[in-house]
């Protein structure tokens, strides 16, 4: 893994979260997305190397309004960035972890991503991402 | 905030997730501390300019043990690096963050460190770091 990309934060509402972490943060979001194929809309806050993605539900079926129902609000997932999706995904296979993705999806912010299940990295949902090259 | 400092992520063994964590990340963990003020185990694994914290508990009263209890493994906080951190409380505090240690305490890896409460931040336990200066 080359560095955390992003780390992941559920909240119920996206326009307050915004407010509170420009003041955490220090700088408005510099991109704010819809995924609607993972019924999410996002905000990304630079902060150093990294991002912070704020995550709210577009509909009660999304996995983020099913996690927010079921823990509230907080921390959903770490991301970290890789050169190479696939390699990767193969790798941490054989070293036993649980892949969600055998394929790499598109996710929001340009990247191509797959996730791992925490039941194999100790309550921890991690994110692979790959930037997209243009 | 300058950088994401390190993410905590409470773990049951930390033995096991020591081993789990180096396949992940593909390198063994670089400093391991107690901290037993705080009845904290901990390991520090780098990944690009932030670091990964593994947490175990030294004892049922560890406030680890608390958060193991209640909601099993996983993200327990975020740290953000900051240059003046007596500094940086008295600004939060001003934006309405609630801010759980108004005077600074020593944490592991040689910070100086101070939290600010869930309620504040969209459920998310904030961490400051500031580096002690030798």
């Amino acid at each position: 893994m080359d560095k955390i990309e992003h780390i992941g934060i559920a909240v119920n509402n996206i326009e307050e979260a915004n407010i509170t972490y420009e003041k955490l943060l220090g700088a408005a979001p510099y991109k704010q997305e819809k995924v609607e194929s993972e019924g999410v809309k996002t905000s990304f806050f630079k902060t150093g190397e990294s991002k912070i993605e704020l995550l709210g539900a577009t509909n009660e079926n999304s996995p983020i309004a099913k996690f927010l129902k079921k823990k509230g609000e907080g921390i959903h997932h770490i991301a970290f960035a890789v050169e190479d999706i696939k390699k990767k995904i193969e790798e941490l296979k054989t070293e036993g972890f649980v892949v969600l993705n055998e394929t790499p999806k598109r996710g929001a912010d340009n990247k191509l991503v797959a996730f791992l299940h925490p039941k194999s990295s100790h309550g921890v949902l991690v994110e692979l991402c790959q930037e997209i090259k243009k």
